[in-house]
């Protein structure tokens, strides 16, 4: 069976183009690895690179964007609306096919233990991969950013790293972790009043009693009430479940799903998954999917 | 983008394993072809080999089978209950991904050639490929079979073969052609009324007014009243759209579908477009799919 991981690297330059395509080029140089897309924001000035392959390969890929950048960027000169801690500031493992959360976990301490070790980049392990509970939330982890931590990671405690050194030179510290393929999802309902598409995000995302990967907001878009949400675990809260649920607290309010859209990419599990549940087909199993005999 | 064309090959040999297992090694050495399956018949005497990859590949994989078959079957000396004219009997091409209707036409026709002038034998392209009406339907190009194609090929207008030699040996003839994927595709009821089956697969199927690419039986299988499909042509009549026609016929008896069930494999865009209907996906393309950017 194919093994697939995906690897969204976030790297602290948005603005130099020159720079930008040499830490692409790290990664796109590594056989085997595919880039799937590249977006850098001038403001945040940052870039966010996401590229798939097998799992040795995607940890070498990852590697080499971040050795590439550590040469390139300098923390102590960096500016920019986006909170960070280093020139590769967080880089997640996500387990697409064939491969488990648990891999994806080894994959993150493989590759921080690496950069630790070979480029003396402090590491911190987050999400998944985290070995403290305090180091789960991504936020928490980068809290005081560069600056901050420049000033504590030699004295305090909670700051000790996962791997490398308590130190910081000016690549600062990488945030390396494993989490589960998100998904950017909005629901447009036949009807322009927000309120409605407010109450309908409240009734269905985890913060506030509803399904628990569901994150969720009310939104009026082009003149119309639109339900925008991220799924965070698209496995245990599939994307059917969600719509289903929009669908029958529209109809609560008189109104019915317009249409959805895709933002970015969506893995395509979530979609045999939801054609299956649709067709109420008993038996699906993936391999009954010709092209997954391929691969 | 990736291309792929699967190709379904019938050949007149299905109880001796060594012979089988010769034709299917034939057709899995050429280098980057997957078979897909390999079923055997033992009353119809007859092996089925699927097979996929790349256009120029997949000619090449589906020439060492027939080769193969000509030097290992000998019409003569066969007997079995399926029809057939040739050692290998039928090998359509059927349009996976990345390429069209056409390009499986072109397929066909190079492979006819090949076989027709390399081996002998004489070559009917059928079905899409078909150069004369009289040829599109299989049953009739494979009627009288082998034993009257010898007698009446030298002398039959009818009988002039697109391909090779007007004259039959011990390979007999083949039937070469392009048509589209087919879903074997089961809806089971729930009823144990045979009848309610009967008239939903009457609805639906194309013989009696339906649906135009869907051809439906009625049946009771394990006590539960089934609608049992053939979809010939899932991108002009997909799946969904049969499913819910079905639905809506089942409730007017007062019954539900109970669960659906797939015989054999299934193309995955079939079920990636089944997706994007149900959860209203407008601004859906393949690419938004993550694994598409791969390959």
């Amino acid at each position: 069976m194919r093994q697939l991981v995906e690897c969204v690297a976030n790297f602290s330059e948005g603005q130099q183009v020159d720079v930008i395509d040499q830490i692409v080029n790290a990664i796109d140089d590594v056989w085997d690895v595919t880039i799937l897309g590249s977006e850098s924001d001038v403001d945040h000035n940052r870039t966010v690179v996401s590229f798939i392959g097998k799992p040795d390969l995607i940890v070498e890929a990852a590697f080499e964007g971040i050795r590439r950048a550590s040469q390139l960027i300098n923390l102590d000169k960096h500016r920019g609306q986006h909170p960070r801690l280093g020139a590769t500031d967080v880089v997640p493992f996500i387990p697409i096919e064939g491969v488990s959360m648990d891999d994806c976990i080894r994959l993150a301490q493989k590759l921080g233990q690496r950069v630790g070790e070979e480029l003396n980049i402090p590491v911190y392990l987050y999400e998944y991969a985290a070995t403290r509970s305090d180091r789960q939330n991504l936020a928490d982890v980068r809290r005081g950013e560069y600056e901050d931590l420049k000033q504590t990671i030699a004295t305090d405690e909670a700051r000790i790293p996962d791997y490398g050194p308590s130190a910081v030179g000016t690549a600062g510290a990488t945030i390396i972790g494993a989490r589960h393929a998100l998904i950017a999802f909005n629901v447009y309902l036949t009807s322009d009043n927000i309120d409605i598409a407010k109450a309908i995000a409240k009734a269905v995302r985890n913060s506030s009693g509803g399904l628990r990967y569901i994150k969720a907001l009310g939104l009026l878009v082009d003149g119309k009430a639109q339900v925008s949400m991220n799924l965070t675990d698209y496995k245990k809260t599939p994307i059917y479940r969600v719509v289903e649920m929009i669908r029958r607290e529209a109809q609560r309010y008189g109104v019915s799903i317009e249409s959805s859209e895709l933002i970015g990419l969506i893995p395509q599990d979530a979609l045999l998954e939801s054609a299956a549940w649709y067709l109420q087909m008993d038996n699906y199993q993936p391999d009954k999917v010709l092209e997954k005999r391929l691969l």
